[in-house]
């Protein structure tokens, strides 16, 4: 019961964060999305507002680490993939109403200068999406290198356009920087990833 | 004198928000930064703090416009001139210690579901840039919808590039994204600008 307060009031938060910011977000509108009594949300977490920020965005974070692997395992071009990554992106955008497809990037942009512990917890984040992309298209025949590259690329041109397909109300930004993006891995190969066969 | 006060209360306003982002500012800090009285600020902006925001940001957008051709002139090649503006930001980061190098993309990502007025104004910005650059490097030779779908990516790819720089303290974001989205235009000429030269 505890444990699942504990994770209620981490999702309630992450959702709000989403949509709101972390400044805009005070401890009574957790404690109402998360239907805990917000002496409750101290109990569990000492270190109010910001412990909860915190780890409601490390683990919003985490739910992601596989979104590269997961669409990109469709795809055999990595041009292809690129370019599938952002049309996914748009077409959820459209079809939530432009909702935040990004759970971190918005609030890091927010508080990098001014909240030291939760730029440390966005930061997390971000290197580990960097280090599980690049494992996963080196796993995937791109030298180490090159796979760091286009995983940091495709991290910060997934931000920017999140960013300004939702002000703009637009999918546009996610399609252009898609096709551009694509548009010159098209023809690189994904080798198909190693399975581990089971000894009969 | 009514109109430096204005002046100065937009400034420091673009400031706050620049570092701080827009709910964690308050109408305190935009007087005090100004050297104004916050009556004064109330006397000139009747709409209060979301007035004030907007005009900052659309203000300080428009002190951008020229951003992209003032650096692509120093190019004759288009990977080059993708490649330096990152290059440039990458420089200016570093020195300025991890300074947020754009005054309204941060605070659009933190409003764009919250404050509509915000929205629009940030909006308004984008598209500024947006015509701008595509009218700029379509004035250099290149196709209008190429030069659209290039000018978006650089914004989208600069504004994720900002964000995922400032939270790592690193530049290496700005540098992959830069060397990434320029290798694909390297060797596509960018033709001189037509000057109108004065008859004698």
């Amino acid at each position: 019961m505890a444990r699942e307060t504990r994770r209620a009031i981490l999702t309630a938060a992450a959702e709000l964060m989403r949509s709101r910011g972390y400044s805009a977000v005070g401890m009574k509108e957790i404690a109402a999305a998360a239907g805990a009594p917000i002496g409750s949300l101290y109990h569990h977490f000492s270190g109010g507002k910001v412990e909860i920020a915190a780890e409601a965005l490390q683990n919003a974070g985490a739910a992601y680490d596989l979104l590269i692997p997961t669409i990109a395992q469709q795809y055999d071009d990595l041009g292809e993939a690129l370019e599938g990554m952002f049309m996914q992106a748009a077409e959820d955008m459209e079809s939530s109403g432009f909702m935040n497809m990004c759970p971190v990037g918005s609030v890091a942009a927010e508080v990098a200068d001014t909240v030291e512990e939760l730029r440390q917890a966005t930061g997390g984040v971000f290197i580990s999406w960097v280090e599980g992309g690049t494992a996963y298209f080196s796993a995937r025949g791109l030298a180490p290198d090159q796979a760091r590259a286009i995983t940091v690329t495709l991290i910060c041109a997934l931000e920017g356009a999140f960013t300004v397909a939702r002000t703009l109300r637009s999918t546009e930004p996610l399609v252009s920087v898609g096709q551009v993006l694509g548009r010159q891995y098209r023809g690189v190969a994904l080798t198909p990833l190693c399975v581990v066969q089971p000894q009969p």
